[in-house]
């Protein structure tokens, strides 16, 4: 960290911010400029708030050398993690498509699009028993009954799951069930969350916050990574803008911005990140070719019948397109398919 | 609802909504307008999903008629809700001022912080034992330990606590010490939380989140709410904006706005909507002037050695200054303070 | 438009309203919900202020039914408007690639950008001879010093110019030499610009403000159209959000968004979006995978010397690689590159 | 400006960097850290663009220590700057209130607006001749003709006139009649018209763009400073944000912020900050309290029937109210109303 003094500051004060970083157990770095002084701090600085500073009056604003992550760091993993799920593996060179409805509704609804994925050629099957929802006069999911739903879905399917879990007491049971657990984008600073969810040592689907930075994005994987638990997929879903066209705004910026930060797997959810599936189709695309590792949409037999996010979905041929297009950017990035069960778009 | 049709919609393509709309058990009403036609929906709509309507290529959009919170509305209780703390008022004619360490750091400041705001003329103590930090290798809180400290506060100065609860599990635990429980402005979409708070029957002081909606907030009342606990507190903290020159953008807006849409009390917090002491009392004193029902404020005995929010808390003697500027505001819009167990600034 | 009455008003509120629309020359439709009443106005509502039924209490709110734009909407001109410029089309099938420096800094830098993007395939030439700068004490630009050494890299290369103009009494001087016009974030709303470009007849590159909304960006461009020039594009220039890892957040969504409103051409212009040529061409792919008609991109022979943009300019070499991408994705996409006057990438 | 180096970076590539500083005529200081190397320029530093160090590999940032402008802050004027309109100082003691229509409409609106304000207690007249109007179809205000009713409207009242100008070309015509020229927030980065208006040396209302940061607000300023135009008083009028209940979110903390860094007066529009009359009162008195110099607010004689911006007038009845509540609120922050022509609430 790098103290900027005010202009015109004393040398006692200097002397002052000094002696201040010195009790710290910090060295103190000197650089005079022509209107400034600047003051270095060597040493771990971890502890250290920048805010603090703000009560000494000559001192104009601290600033951070260091990014606050570690783990998630390329300087700490130079090279792209990879890790295997079900018969594929994200983050490698293969482009991996999760598939699934919102909410799980009902047995016949998940295992009708469970089969109607897995044909088009989706990897992994996602689905929620347990919703977040604005209202509590929504639909809220079916709870357990839906994470057996799933578990029939991926025994008939072969499909690898990934749910979301909303609360860290559901963490144990989410995870006898799931093949990935799923931080929604409204619990990516629950920390206590994120701890379980590290705890569980289950690979992670973390989703970026409705209004978090990607640094904070990186911090919230920190938390999980500090387990020791180094499967963690991030999710790009759109953030919060003035734009009122879309739902959110898909921060595409964020899929190059994420590669050249972390070695963490990267994917976009074009549903959530859009709102309507007219536009689904579209963002996929520019998601792989902006270098996203997959993508993760919602698919419903009848989305117009759907009771949640039926606005944002898919129905099964659309999927199966969507598929046929991801196929052909992925192979204009020079890039292919991860190996499905069934290939898609042949 | 009403459903917007597409200019140069045909006929069928207006009887099918109309047929959809009846097959939910509810009533049509068409509105023929020159360019557009409009269809009313009448009856119960809450469970009409807005964003289905996606899928039918004739309809423009769907406009929402009626709010979609009920017991927080003023249409539901048309008076200010007020409800009594230890000794005085919230949401009625008098300031309440809350004010304490962001942290429970030790017994020590505590209890220094706790004697120095209630001679200062502070209504309720704060504090808190958990803590949510962007960073796993920031202080994380006392826990429980910090709970009995703050008990101790409380018994040595007769101030109510506030202090946070972060995870549905702790809520009994949080419940047996504090009289008031807050939910932080990263959890205000947790909803496993909100039903446990909801069920509590404490008092809940509910914080905007980050980048929340008015209606959002007023929608995470509503979860509180529906659980027959009617103590909610509504609290402004500022909001995520491009401007990086304060930590958030207070909002001073949704004090009038929250005003003219619920009966719940509203408080504004210009610690954490500022981020920077020296803007805490300009943007306290706005708060009242602008129909605030009181102020929850971050005071530190020794600010500069702090182990979290240092930058934003007062010392005592400023937060002293705080409180007679607050009652001179207070006079200014013909309110005044609530009666405190050591007046304020006489 | 549709008046939202408040729940509980009466038969008299009701009334009064609709002898207000009538004395406007309007007729109004009445519809009495479970709750509410709304009443639509029939007849040419355009001159209708939405804002003045805040002064009547017993309104709850206004809501718009049509766009205000006329015509920019695909309900104007139903397919997409394609334009030649010198020896290509703008808006069909093929992509456009507009490239060159930020600004006009010298004779020998803009005709070896010309000749550089030429020889990689570019379709046009940008270049900037007036800058708006965010502080007076930075390069403003050689005015029309820069306009003559356009015009001759034009004669050079054959490349069509496209240049920014910032005043509109630049606007004659500007169209002598330029063969689009081009309107700046900064200029999106600059109305008496927007009139002068329209008069001028000359083909208008307009760019998007930085938190201009997709509608305000539609009705700028109507500005222009108004006065008959139907010669108009569109550009994603990327938004101002609360992102600071990126000097604007690219509003991915607006690509496919406006090709789903507007028959105007849509390019993307990934250097301002990003602000850093790292990430340049990931969303210049990302553009076209999304719909884009084209792109337009900072090229500078030697970036790091550039006197503005220099760290978001791609060099010559990455910007011939830039175009072997594009031409990728453009297949990916059922498209072609437009013709140039050099093929790049063969 | 500080050049932060890759964590790793080796000493060649730290010569090199040093080298290039050196090659500017600028001093280098390196500061070498336990994970980072720092390296200081020494020197005049404004011509060095910050974004060409992404062409250099090792480097990770560029940290400016500086700020951009000069002329508008308190390092170079430490004292509030006040400046006397007609019988009055703004940015002194006293509370300046600017009152009038959006738009100058007819000879009777005008003149019946500009006495009842009179009355009332304002200080200046408000009201444009030229209208910025998000639509060609609004109307566009009656130009010269307007600009010779707000004559009149001085002559007889004594007000002094604040009105907008939106293009260079006009400043001379404007500034004839105007005793104020105003800068519209669509224009703070209109370059042209800032010199504009700087070489007029007439005072300026240079209003806040709708998503300009306050550094941008203070550079816009710089504009029209570096003409020796020391005359400039800064609105805050509202920033975009994603929160819809209000037109804009009135950015209540810039007025401490702005009070901290600049000399300049600085007022506070709630008008357009809140885009309602019924939470301009309320939010008026918040930026009273928070340190505003004064308050604009439109008035209109019958708000429901005005041109442009009805919904957010005030009627005279209603602004006599705000007059008293503004006086309660100067007085609670030991400031009074400037001296008016008439005083008001008395």
């Amino acid at each position: 960290m790098m103290v900027v003094m005010k202009s015109g500051s004393s040398q006692a004060e200097v002397q002052q911010v000094i002696s201040l970083i010195k009790s710290w157990g910090l060295e103190a770095h000197l650089s005079q400029g022509e209107e400034r002084t600047v003051i270095g701090m060597v040493g771990d600085t971890r502890k250290v708030q920048r805010e603090l500073f703000l009560h000494y009056p000559a001192i104009d604003r601290i600033v951070p050398i260091s990014h606050p992550y570690k783990l998630a760091s390329l300087d700490f993993i130079p090279n792209a993690s990879t890790f295997p799920l079900d018969g594929f593996e994200i983050g490698g060179e293969g482009i991996v498509v999760i598939a699934g409805p919102c909410a799980v509704e009902s047995r016949e609804q998940m295992l009708e699009t469970a089969h109607a994925v897995r044909s088009a050629g989706a990897h992994a099957l996602r689905g929620g028993a347990y919703k977040p929802r604005t209202s509590p006069y929504a639909f809220q999911g079916l709870g357990e009954e839906g994470l057996e739903i799933l578990a029939e879905a991926r025994e008939l399917t072969g499909l690898p799951i990934i749910t979301e879990v909303m609360a860290p007491e559901l963490v144990p049971l989410v995870a006898k069930y799931a093949d990935v657990l799923q931080i929604g984008a409204r619990n990516m600073q629950n920390y206590a969350l994120l701890h379980a969810a590290g705890e569980s040592q289950k690979p992670v689907l973390l989703k970026r916050g409705m209004s978090a930075t990607i640094e904070e994005l990186l911090m919230a994987a920190e938390y999980i990574l500090s387990h020791g638990n180094r499967r963690v997929i991030l999710c790009e879903r759109g953030i919060r803008t003035y734009e009122t066209s879309t739902r959110n705004t898909t921060d595409i910026n964020a899929i190059p911005v994420l590669k050249s930060l972390t070695h963490l797997p990267v994917i976009l959810d074009p549903s959530h990140s859009t709102g309507n599936w007219k536009y689904v189709t579209a963002i996929a695309r520019a998601g792989v070719a902006a270098g996203a590792d997959g993508i993760i949409v919602e698919v419903h037999p009848h989305p117009e019948e759907a009771l949640s996010d039926g606005g944002q979905s898919l129905n099964p041929n659309r999927f199966a397109e969507l598929i046929c297009q991801i196929k052909s950017i992925a192979a204009a990035v020079d890039r292919s398919m991860a190996p499905a069960k069934v290939q898609g778009c042949v």
